[in-house]
């Protein structure tokens, strides 16, 4: 028997989409959800694909993510929308949030969306891709749990706190990033301990605060931000932008609030999209788009090059023909979920997330 | 006699615009370039003080810079707003730009700037800390001339491509951090060539594309983003914002339109303001700024951490008090130029820029 089962991706969006409404979620939400595990796994970023299915249904089952919160929207200000997930997962909340933040932006030239109260287990990229997509130009901050250490300090504070842009581009998916300001993914660490393997320098410190390769000692000690201060420096930011600026947490704020380990931390997300045309006096919007790809040229004109999205692009290109593939233990288990049942805890290998009770 | 010179702030000022009158500028840029010389000065960022004085002298003599353009402004869409420099230098568009910026974020909830055609050597840290002063969360985005590959690539093609943020603290300065997407300042490299050093590993490569630590080879071949991969995304995200969006150049582009290096290359900047308090439903802003606050003293209170304009803010307690020192040698250049005289063009420590003619 094989060691993996092969899927097409109407059936991994079948297969969540039951396997979540068997487990209680109401139907919106496990079509939202669906909906962003099923685009990870057609890019191939298995990380939040399938295999996330048992952080939401840990969530839930925790009594730490509602299964049918409706989120609401809120106009704050001209340029600001709030949308409230009310302790729901962030896909729903952000799916709700697109149009209106979208609709704004084109109004205003720029908007910002507050999202407040999502349980995030998913990955930033869809939700800049979406806006860049309506021709928008979309930033994404999202804190997390605490796990970085500040640049100079010993100690785990900041979250691997991610950011994400796209940037619109004509007749093709848009240009996207969606990178950690940690030196490197929490789960990364824990896969080289599994494996028995050490750690490039420059990715944590030990609990003496000392560099440390030895994947346990870093687990006990904290992870590092990326480029040393100047990536502190931006993991300071994101704390700031997804926690206070929004009236959510701190990332070690959900860290005190932790009740359970079940992968799904809840607070604040922060989305600004900018309408590029807006930006320039008579602007032309082909010609506008026309100068980024004259960026993008000349970036791929370099051998060894490639631009931020383009191995997504790549994978999607293959998984809309060929279907995707999925471990066999992971294919059981969502199998065993799909009938109702409980799965004992999996502990996740990216359990790179706290989660807390409601405020 | 003393190889430095002491002068109190105001005589900073005093000599700054003295001299910058009679080299040719108007009052009104002579005043605004000695503005944020001054301040440079005065938080002991001495790349950005007195010893840029030559980049200015130098730019108008080359013709590249107007001596008395108005900045004039534009109002683009509710949340959107143009400052054109007119090819002047950019403390006075970045100076008349506030306080429209200003406004529309507190009407709007968040707005951006749309600087064009600015010639800048100055640091952005000024602009968004007096924005931060006003209260608000504020960004600032700027390219450069080409002197940073891509990451895998072996050419330079961005800019070292700055980015400033500032967060308002109750009752003190603004919280401010402003970062090349460099992993150094070009100018170090410049130093270490003149001193006989080498450069620490992960600054730069060869011409052949392989990494070095000769300063030469460097020079010659290409500077490397901060933090790789990830620093390669921010540095690429800069030169969107401050180039296509805005419809002003590129880096390349910059480099492409070089005609002289006097050191002060000409584009765009974006800067976007965000009041806090209208991203949270019934914002109290008292509370929002001692949540930030939280986050400070939990830095702080690791040993070995700093925040990053604690620095600046120090050096300013100083000054304030005790004045600056400057080198007798570039006294003395100041001395000549605030006669009118022409000084031999001063080979840019920094010579990080170039400038292009009139569009």
């Amino acid at each position: 028997m094989s060691d993996v089962v092969r899927l097409t991706l109407e059936e991994v969006h079948a297969t969540a989409t039951g396997l979540l409404r068997t487990q209680g979620f109401s139907h919106s939400h496990a079509k939202a959800i669906a909906n962003t595990v099923t685009a990870a796994e057609r890019d191939e970023c298995r990380h939040h694909g399938l295999f996330r299915i048992p952080f939401y249904v840990n969530g839930l089952r925790a009594g730490q993510a509602s299964p049918d919160a409706e989120p609401t929207i809120t106009n704050l200000a001209p340029g600001i929308i709030k949308v409230d997930a009310h302790y729901g997962f962030s896909p729903l909340a952000l799916e709700r949030g697109d149009e209106p933040l979208a609709k704004r932006a084109m109004e205003q030239g720029i908007a910002a969306l507050a999202v407040n109260n999502a349980l995030n287990v998913a990955a930033l990229w869809p939700e800049v891709e979406r806006l860049a997509e309506r021709g928008l130009v979309a930033f994404a901050y999202v804190a997390a749990a605490p796990y970085v250490a500040p640049a100079g300090g010993t100690k785990p504070l900041f979250g691997t706190n991610p950011m994400a842009f796209a940037w619109p581009r004509p007749n093709r998916p848009p240009l996207v990033f969606d990178q950690a300001s940690s030196a490197s993914a929490r789960g990364e660490i824990q896969l080289r301990l599994r494996d028995g393997r050490t750690l490039p320098e420059g990715w944590a410190i030990g609990p003496d605060g000392k560099p440390t390769t030895d994947p346990k000692t870093a687990l006990a000690g904290a992870q590092l931000p990326f480029g040393g201060v100047k990536g502190s420096s931006i993991a300071l930011m994101i704390e700031l932008l997804a926690g206070p600026l929004l009236g959510d947490l701190l990332s070690f704020e959900a860290g005190e609030h932790d009740v359970a380990n079940t992968g799904a931390p809840c607070g604040g997300e922060l989305i600004i999209a900018i309408d590029p045309v807006q930006c320039i006096e008579r602007g032309d919007r082909k010609a506008q788009l026309a100068h980024g790809e004259r960026l993008f040229a000349k970036i791929l004109e370099q051998e060894g090059t490639r631009l931020p999205s383009d191995r997504r692009y790549e994978a999607r290109k293959r998984t809309l023909r060929e279907g995707i593939t999925v471990p066999r233990s992971l294919y059981e288990t969502l199998q065993t979920l799909s009938m109702g049942n409980y799965v004992e805890e999996r502990k996740p290998y990216e359990g790179d997330h706290v989660v807390r009770g409601e405020k």
